[in-house]
């Protein structure tokens, strides 16, 4: 018996952008490893087993799947949104790349919708033109390296989408983001907040850099920094497709 | 009777990745707007119509649909994969901002699996960590723009994924880019095309920067360019989580 590992996305929580190949798989799985509020939002059923874990186990869950499916089961890893944007696919490549033994498995990745898309739709179209995809998370990276990143994105003009903006680990790095975006010349540019998208307590706030109070945000929110030609129209902030 | 405009996503291409919501809000519209091949991929039924239209054709588009969510139909614009990335969003908004009379009308975006994450998932996982996105069609925006772009994405290390980056009508723009992505120190970064992402005759390519024979792009090709740290494993690409 072959085993197999898929690494799928959930979407962003709504169980409406769960895709019909994320169901199939689920379906046909026996074993589903992921951070436990992933796990919980797979339906139980007989002859599923599930292996729930913590945040920052990542590199753990990994190499127990791996495991899993070289044992000959049908492992899939769950994450939220897309498991290719700052979730398990790297994870699992990182720890595949150092077992010789494992590299013959059947992996596929399944995408998903990653969590600034549903942010941009419910805030209208922040992500209509060229932009940038930054995680603030300093866990893995320096400061140094999130500061010249941001840096550049400003310069550019690029709008910016920021996933893990702010930890109780570490409640400062977001305002420093934002006092950089203000230092670049960025002050006056729009920012949308998006918490909890697609679920049924979304919510969206809309500021300019500057006006931001940095504890309006935390780690279930999405924020969207607007370029230079971001604009309002009614309740809605968008980005036209003409570059300036 | 109230009109509604949903804009929505129709995933990159394989029907599994198509989500509930998108395929609901198409069940009960009664006017569906698009791209003639995406507007072909929606099922046809008694009491739809289709309004299919030629690519460049989105500010008229846009206002067909709007005008008639103002006479209280039930519109919906599809987009391929996410309607808020180079897609239809911005469109629309762009032209509700001009009319008064249409931003009382109920709007709404449901997103959807963007290519680029539909060709890393392929590869993958080369968007792993912090990108940029750049629509390299030069039809709104200027070059210079699109070079100091890319510069930017190069100097402060960001995988690059890239949307339309050749057409018969501007054939060296992306040789162009590859040239500029190598002068500034890139051309030993790994690049994956996936062209057809998620069709049955998908199709995944990894060269260098330096390697790569623009000849082997076209419009159907997403290309996504590696950071410094992007590497392989077995037929994979992806890019580690950790920050260099």
């Amino acid at each position: 018996m072959t085993g197999l590992l898929h690494i799928v996305g959930l979407g962003p929580g709504n169980p409406e952008l769960v895709t019909p190949q994320a169901m199939d798989l689920l379906a046909s799985a026996t074993d589903v490893f992921g951070y436990t509020p992933y796990v919980a939002r797979v339906a139980d059923r007989t002859g599923l087993r599930k292996h729930p874990s913590d945040n920052r186990e990542e590199k753990a869950r990994a190499r127990a799947a791996l495991a899993a499916a070289a044992e000959g089961r049908r492992a899939v890893i769950v994450s939220s949104g897309d498991p290719g944007v700052f979730a398990m696919a790297a994870a699992v490549f990182e720890e595949l790349e150092g077992e010789p033994a494992w590299q013959g498995l059947d992996i596929s990745v399944t995408p998903g919708v990653t969590a600034m898309l549903a942010a941009a739709a419910a805030a209208g179209a922040p992500l209509g033109h060229d932009f940038c995809v930054i995680n603030l998370s300093d866990n893995l990276k320096s400061w140094e390296l999130i500061a010249a990143r941001l840096r550049s994105a400003v310069a550019a003009d690029f709008a910016i989408a920021i996933y893990n903006p702010r930890s109780k680990a570490r409640p400062d790095t977001f305002a420093n983001a934002l006092a950089l975006i203000d230092a670049e010349g960025g002050g006056d540019r729009l920012v949308v907040l998006v918490r909890n998208a697609t679920l049924p307590d979304e919510h969206v706030t809309t500021r300019r850099v500057r006006e931001l109070d940095p504890q309006d945000v935390d780690m279930r929110t999405l924020v969207i920094v607007g370029s230079t030609s971001t604009r309002r129209v009614g309740k809605w902030v968008y980005t036209p497709r003409r570059g300036s």
